[in-house]
């Protein structure tokens, strides 16, 4: 994050964005990094290069979490998520639960009840039955608190040293009974940004659970499956805009995205943003910033001015969204920008996520 | 395959199946080997014993290609699989069309109408995106031919070591727009077994591309959306019982799945089955048995025998059913069990794949 002066740089910023919008998306690299698969920039320019440029259809253009369709007269919502997080299991959770949880919360940020969900395993050869069968239990687990049911399903094996024990890919169905659009194009200024809780603790927890840092702590991973919350703040008010649940490339790269979509600015004070104690030491000694950090059970909503006590307080009203906070607000300028108020009255740019530093965190 | 004396084994093989039904699946193994992943007989007992063990609901028990659901009054069909095929990019296809094609035709042989696919990408730190253009290109194509979109995605990256270039699970949903249970369950006695056309191309195909075998030949891999052939058949007779993608473990891992699922015997006529002469002769210097060899583009299908003729006319008239043929017939003796009739007047029983002759065929 870089310190600006904003007076007088409208203009550039403006200039800036719009080169982008000219543009033509290039990947530069021509080979794949870690950092095409962080969530952030690079993600974003490999989807938009490769992906939408080749697959190019309605449906997927807005590059929401998932896609929303009719099939005979019902409203369906349909995503994916693959999961190749490191070490497979870590304190709070494991890939299992993640596996659930991050495609029901995918399904739930589209306004969508979660109902089915697939799995595709991708085993290593020499990979411990029991471990696998801890997992599935997990998942099983997982999805009986969701209320959603694992119907389908697929195991490959690769053979040693082409995989890393066991790589999940879950797809998920749900049904859209919400009026809304819950678009990150549908932010407008004076709407508010609310996060459910703490940010980052899962992303801590994965990078602590490697044990390659010396650093003890007793943070564990949110992951949670958040379509009740979500049931209930959309229960309490209709002037829900955007719903987003923060990943990979943390709430920083989720605010850049609902920026970018739909021409505002995001300005958020710093010392809103709630932060777990031990998650913003060991932020500081890895050297990054918890706003990038991924969560696996964090809500991100934008909500109608208006209504942001009535959504603050129906999150609160929930067990997984106790530690709920308006984090910031949205304006006209500069449009497409996420700005960082801190906590001594400066002003900086949040850009998106920049290369990776937490690989393999989900 | 081994030879058998029928007369007086049967209460043997009764004995046999009642064992197996009464015993609850274990997974001898300690760790994942390359056999969990081939489609046959581990395959099978991993995903009874861990899977199904853990998951367990109405609509992933009977174990078919996908599962069908209602939402809303619409009747749906959700599939998913893996792909992990190597090398990547093989004559007549690529793991981009093959990951398009195979959920397409999962999603055909529950009788639906492929809609809508979702399409996860584990990538390889270091892969070029050359590449991967060329894998979406071919999807796209592959999507676009079958009539589907893909419309939702995701991406991750494993380090170096963790992966083999480029992983894809897609998933799918379809449209059931057609009566009928088309189960592997609802195979009875004097239906016919028709294939639509040669067997094992896919397999060997993947096999000789690898390069480490002496042999040259001209055969391309059968991958092929099935729907439309799928379609001519249900629209040409009602008396479509069960149908079946050939994949991994082949023809003969199929005729097992319909013989345990309904109780039947399925009984074939070797020189009924249609295998190119290039195909037979890679397996013989192989050791391996075409019908165990993987297809990606070959309809399996249980016909009530009244209608062969119609549904054999109904195949051939479709450009990917050309080479279709009636391989043999369901009997009501000896259940579960799968029998071939050799050319030389011999009976043998076809088992389920046991090990992975061809390991990451698709």
């Amino acid at each position: 994050m870089r310190e600006l002066p904003l007076i007088n740089r409208e203009q550039q910023v403006l200039d800036r964005i719009e080169r982008a919008r000219r543009r033509r998306p290039t990947v530069r690299e021509e080979r794949i990094t870690l950092a095409h698969g962080a969530g952030g920039k690079a993600t974003h320019t490999l989807i938009d290069a490769v992906f939408l440029e080749e697959f190019r259809n309605p449906l997927l253009e807005p590059l929401e979490d998932g896609a929303r369709f009719a099939v005979d007269g019902a409203r369906l919502a349909f995503t994916t998520d693959s999961y190749v997080v490191s070490p497979l299991f870590f304190p709070g959770g494991d890939i299992g639960d993640l596996a659930v949880n991050g495609t029901v919360n995918d399904l739930a940020v589209c306004g969508a009840r979660p109902l089915y969900l697939s799995a595709g395993f991708i085993l290593e050869e020499g990979f411990p039955v029991a471990d696998l069968r801890r997992i599935a239990a997990s998942m099983a687990r997982a999805a009986a608190a969701a209320g959603v049911a694992i119907v389908t399903g697929d195991t490959k094996v690769v053979g040693r040293g082409k995989g890393d024990g066991c790589y999940i890919t879950t797809a998920g169905v749900g049904v859209v009974e919400r009026e809304g659009a819950f678009s990150a194009a549908a932010a407008r200024p004076d709407d508010v940004v609310l996060v459910s809780g703490p940010v980052g603790e899962h992303g801590v927890t994965v990078m602590l659970a490697r044990g390659e840092l010396d650093i003890s702590s007793d943070v564990t991973s949110d992951t949670a499956a958040l379509h009740g919350l979500v049931a209930a703040l959309l229960d309490a008010t209709d002037g829900v805009r955007c719903l987003r649940d923060a990943t990979r490339g943390g709430v920083a790269t989720v605010l850049n995205e609902i920026a970018a979509a739909s021409g505002t600015a995001v300005i958020v004070r710093e010392e809103a943003i709630p932060v777990r104690r031990d998650v913003r030491g060991a932020c500081e000694l890895l050297g990054i910033d918890p706003l990038y950090v991924a969560c696996e059970g964090r809500l991100v909503a934008v909500v109608d001015g208006a209504e942001a006590d009535v959504a603050l307080a129906a999150m609160r009203a929930h067990p997984l969204g106790a530690g709920a906070a308006v984090i910031g607000r949205v304006a006209e300028d500069p449009p497409g920008l996420v700005l960082l108020k801190t906590a001594f009255g400066g002003t900086r740019i949040v850009d998106m996520l920049v290369g990776d530093p937490l690989p393999r965190i989900c």
